[in-house]
Parts: structure tokens; C-alpha cells; sequence
């Protein structure tokens, strides 16, 4: 069997601006962004293209820095960028959708870094409350 | 710059019972997993690896077909595992941890799907209880 795949960029970050981010979808994949606006929030996977080296895909613990308080974690136990494989997650809000281009709130990207992935929100499935968390994980940026 | 990356296989899905389901981490990525338990619920990316083929990633429209009344859509406003990058996603629980093995609640993948990536889920940046998403998300299986 495989041991690894090829992911393909679908698009990338070109504008940050505050909490706000402008993403660009390539032509050949807009067709893909019909009706995305009837949901308020999507969750983008990108590709952290900057920690995409040997060095950073071997990091398998990590202390959160920007987390006052965290202890030593393995590196799935945190949202690090450094990571085997270095795939960003963000639930963000979706504030305007214009044919290839999408104003999202809260994307913890960089300008540059491709796009992997768009997927709706859906609360019953992604929205889980009472989940249980770490207090270290309130202190400093969200994730 | 590149267009497209590489992701490596951490795991994969050796069992499934009901909604419960077994990972197992490859060896050489156990020492990630540390303190993982400290989270009630996790976020897993697989690889939808029976839809990495070139008409299944082509797929830019989808009618969601496990969900009464649901419309075409772009395929990046669905969970259709037919998609530019099948990549997997779902919010799960942590049942129990040990050493290389993960037993988790709600993991909608197949035996065999490897596991690209996990991340804690961490309320405050992960949970949307008021997101808006249109009717037929709340019909049929949750994604």
C-alpha cells in the first residue's frame, strides 16, 4: 500500500488584513464555490507551505509558546505548524463570496499559503460545546 | 512556486465497530501522541484513499445524496468525499488512548483509510453552536 499522496493547491491567501483574509480559488476549481454562501462558516485546511521541511515534519513535541502555562505536549495534542504534515485548520466566518474570491474572518494564515480545502461548517456535526480542553489552551491566541 | 505537496501516512483505520473505531499511529509517530488525552475530543484528517483517482478529484459539483432535499452544490460547500483533495474530516471523541492506538467515537471512515493528521479539538476556537447552514444539513448522517 501507499505511504503518502500528492495534495494539489486549489488556491491561495493573498491578502491579510487584521482578522480578515482574502482568499483566491483558481479558475479551474470556482465551480466548486456554488452556493458556499449559505453557510456563515466554513473550515479552510491549508498548506504551511514555510514549515514544509524535513526538520519541521519531524517535530513530534512541541511546548505551545504562545499558550502561557502549557507543558510539554506531543505535537498532535496541539495545533503547532510544525507537524508531520503541515496542514492548517481554521473554522472561519465566511463575510463575502464573489465568483473566485472568498473575504473570510479569522484565518490564521499567511499571505501566500495555499489552499488545500473548503468545507462547510455544520454545527451538528463540528460544534461541540462541552468538549473538554486544557486550561492552558484559553490563555493566548485561539488555537 | 510549487503547486501542488506531499503528505505521508501517520496511521490508518484498523478496525470499525458501529460508531466506534480503531487507529492505529505507525510507530515512528507514537511520541506525538503525548498528553493527547488531556482532550475529550479530536480533530482527524484521513485520506479518502479509495477516491484518489482522477475522476473522483475532478468532482466540482455534487448533489449530497444522503440528505433528503439537498440542491446541487459546489462541491467545496459539501462533505462529498469526491474532491480536489480527498481529505477527510471529522470531530471525534477520545475514548481511550494506548501507546500507538487511539479508540474513538463518531470516526466516519472506512478500514484501511490512512490518517493524515490529528488535532485537538479546542472549544473556543472550534465550536460554532450558531453557525447558519441551510436546511438539509440537519437531514440524514451528520456530514
Amino acid at each position: 500500500m501507499d505511504e503518502e499522496a500528492i495534495v494539489k493547491f486549489i488556491g491561495r491567501v493573498v491578502e491579510v488584513k487584521g482578522e480578515e483574509s482574502k482568499i483566491e480559488i483558481k479558475p479551474e476549481f470556482c465551480r466548486g464555490l456554488f452556493h458556499l454562501n449559505q453557510f456563515s462558516h466554513l473550515i479552510v485546511l491549508y498548506w504551511l507551505h514555510l514549515r514544509d521541511n524535513e526538520n519541521d515534519r519531524g517535530t513530534l513535541r512541541v511546548i505551545p509558546m504562545r499558550h502561557e502555562g502549557a507543558p510539554e505536549m506531543g505535537v498532535f495534542g496541539t495545533r503547532s505548524p510544525s507537524r508531520p504534515n503541515p496542514i492548517g485548520l481554521c473554522v472561519i466566518q465566511l463575510l463575502k463570496l464573489e465568483e473566485c474570491v472568498l473575504i473570510v474572518k479569522g484565518l490564521d494564515a499567511n499571505v501566500g499559503s495555499p489552499i488545500l480545502d473548503v468545507k462547510p461548517y455544520i454545527p451538528r456535526a463540528d460544534s461541540i460545546p462541552e468538549a473538554k480542553a486544557p486550561e492552558w489552551t484559553l490563555k493566548g491566541p485561539p488555537t
